[in-house]
């Protein structure tokens, strides 16, 4: 599974790698460079400077990492979704299992 | 649903990305940061820089925030993609939901 | 298809992107900014910067694709995860075939 959230800036998001990772819930963390956001707050259009968090998980750790991920969120409503790999190569999906058992 | 497009400038994606959020067409845009792109234009290997638009939406306003997109679009034939989420946090969908029905 | 992977720096991403579209073998290919990667590997926490690179490809075309990723990746064990897009825009589905037809 691949997730992906938004962080208010890319310290909240290493701070959440790190933590998913050594708790081993995930296999692997990207925090990707700035982005711009654009939504409606409160009717207003907002438009914040943000980082996304994008967490690779086998299938079956997926829901354990969401829970994880929605505790340490800063977000009182985080954009929290997930997009299930139609393919993985083998030899990666067995390390991130391997991983992600210990 | 995930929707991602290709803009050939940050501006021109802020612009869409304005739009659709002000006309609730779309919960929430992204304005990714610069790309390379790689792809065979009239035979020849074209190397652009451009930025990737990410747009949120929930499935049943999914065709209508893409001929929108379609329209404001500068490209003659632009790469509209959209994936299916297959997790989305209920509080945030139920936030999504609510924005693109005013 | 979206196929992305996770290469060692733009360099090497942009090595990959222009062959795998030289040879048609893909539509056309992002090079996205530098990224931070965090995994374990030998039970250590590892933070590295890496980029990634995301593919598109005509279903019927993926298996082709990523062999030839497989085959010019750096990495023993590279992260390579596709997912099947929902929509395509039908003129761009139309081009990204001829594409990798000919």
């Amino acid at each position: 599974m691949i997730i992906i959230s938004t962080l208010p800036n890319r310290e909240d998001a290493k701070k959440i790698a790190r933590t998913l990772v050594e708790k081993r819930l995930v296999a692997c963390a990207w925090v990707l460079g700035e982005i711009q956001s654009f939504y409606i707050w409160k009717d207003q259009l907002q438009e914040d400077e943000e980082t996304v968090l994008v967490l690779k998980v086998p299938k079956e750790k997926a829901s354990e990492a969401i829970n994880e991920l929605r505790n340490l969120h800063p977000y009182e409503v985080p954009e929290i979704i997930a997009v299930e790999a139609d393919y993985v190569l083998p030899e990666y999906l067995k390390w991130a299992k391997e991983v992600c058992e210990k």
